[in-house]
């Protein structure tokens, strides 16, 4: 068994080809019936302000099954430390021994779901995008557009948006200099109108992006809503895009972005996709120009396992 | 973070009074409500005969909690491997950050089962039980008799059966020249006849202990039964049973030694006691010398997080 810092999975995975087709595959192995994903696990300690979840699957032909303990402590903050911990455990699918424990922190979740929503974004955006109006202007923000710009055939603009202009100008500080271009969008309101694609990566529980600021054509994806009460996007929204698209529909009609307007009957169980059956050609995408498409990513256990299968299978002389 | 291999937790922690009173104190803050322990995680991998469960959960006050990793691999003897590994990891319940991963290769569940099989049986057996009759040659009837020598608080001797008498001889040849009192048992309804207590440790699928072997004054402790199919006793001596009693009456209605008889309807939900409440006295235990009692064991997180703790309490220096 080998344990890898945090410091030594950066040098082992990154934004790379590698590690885009095993997230696209991950998609693709949920719908093509290959992945195992059992319900997250989940750990509320409420007197703490923490909670622990458990993600787990295994996909088939795999040398390793994952499973990864994320644990958010919400008070952290105040005694100067992050929030959000977790690791991976890689386990043989021979013999069960444990093949490697990833120390990541956190960051191949960060990693995974950056790449994930890229992909989601360029299989359902307009080939000619040019504006991606990202919403958020935390660590998701910035993977998110690190992503986005990498999986780009053509030159994208970014646009930052925050209820914080401060922090919107630090994000867009970090890419100064960069190949990337970000600039900061002063009004929510006139992003999402001039926008092509929405990334909207906030923990917001109350919808902020109305549905009359979308002009046809748009494409939106979100990655915030990953637990009950969390919503970003309005409920009408939802109910007049002419596509939506989950990763996991089971998830998202039922604590993701979906829910809200699922539960509310504004659209029908049938009428949510999954990513993966877009990927895999079995379902049709984007119809036409004008169509509004929602990606709706809760996060799946196969990214998890693809993103540590990446880094893994470049540790010299690992045998899995 | 530390690391700590089966062989420094065998230095750590053993059947003593600090292990003994933390896993008697797991079985109360069940009762108590002290515990938050959400369903066992299951991961099956049909295609190589093998399984994952994952075991969780917090006990309030404690400063850890526990994630368990247990796979099973049936196809590795075949292989020269053992069919079980796993591990635990403790997890700062202040923090998030991980305090420890404990590499037992499934020991230390080994070890907590052994304990708090012994723990059930002297809370119900009678004080004079002389003859423990022990059903099964593996790991876990090792595990019983050391624990429960350990906790006898007169002489006892251990009449171990076996399907293979040459298993039993083993098992018995291991405990010559030690104060442990064990032979052979040739013939398991004699045994069943002449014991006051019986523990079962078999992975038996068919009951193979009678009800009319069973005489009054008996307790019996099963541990084999922790999977739907899994039996070890007759339903009829369950039904006839004047105490039955279980770590979690959840688990054991469903898939321990007490699923099939609650099934078929021979018993009522409420006649099922939680062992926890019999230690904190909140329920009572055994009402006659007369009366015959089964506790049925499918295995508690709280018995993880206590063995955990009462390993990493012996860490000089360790911070939880």
């Amino acid at each position: 068994m080998i344990s890898l810092s945090l410091a030594q999975l950066q040098e082992l995975v990154s934004i790379d080809v590698a590690a885009i087709s095993a997230i696209t595959d991950a998609y693709v192995a949920v719908a093509d019936g290959r992945a195992n994903v059992p319900p997250v696990g989940y750990l509320g300690l409420p007197a703490q302000n923490a909670d622990c979840h458990i993600k787990y699957g295994y996909i088939a032909g795999d040398p390793i099954f994952v499973v990864k303990i994320a644990s958010g402590f919400y008070d952290n903050p105040k005694r100067g430390l992050p929030s959000s911990s977790g690791m991976m455990i890689a386990i043989s699918a021979v013999t069960g021994a444990t093949v490697a424990i990833l120390n990541d922190e956190g960051w191949l979740t960060n990693l995974r779901t950056g790449i994930g929503g890229a992909v989601a974004t360029f299989a359902l955006c307009r080939p000619d995008s040019e504006v991606f109006a990202v919403l958020g202007t935390g660590t998701q923000a910035r993977f998110q557009i690190r992503a986005a710009a990498a999986l780009a055939k053509r030159p994208v603009q970014f646009l930052v948006w925050g209820r914080s202009v401060q922090k919107a100008r630090e994000l867009a500080d970090e890419f100064a200099g960069s190949p990337i271009d970000v600039s900061v969008a002063a009004d929510l309101e006139e992003a999402c109108r001039s926008a092509d694609v929405i990334i909207a990566t906030t923990p917001s529980t109350a919808p902020y992006v109305a549905s009359e600021w979308i002009t046809p054509g748009t494409h939106i994806t979100a990655v915030g809503a990953d637990a009950s009460g969390k919503q970003e996007l309005d409920p009408a929204l939802i109910a007049r895009a002419d596509l939506l698209v989950a990763d996991l529909a089971s998830q998202s009609l039922d604590h993701g972005e979906f829910a809200a307007a699922f539960q509310a009957g504004l659209f029908r169980q049938e009428d949510c996709l999954e990513l993966g059956a877009i990927l895999n050609g079995s379902k049709p995408g984007r119809g036409s120009s004008d169509a509004i498409t929602i990606a709706d990513l809760t996060g799946l256990a196969t990214q998890d396992i693809a993103i540590t299968r990446t880094a893994l299978q470049r540790v010299p002389d690992l045998v899995m």
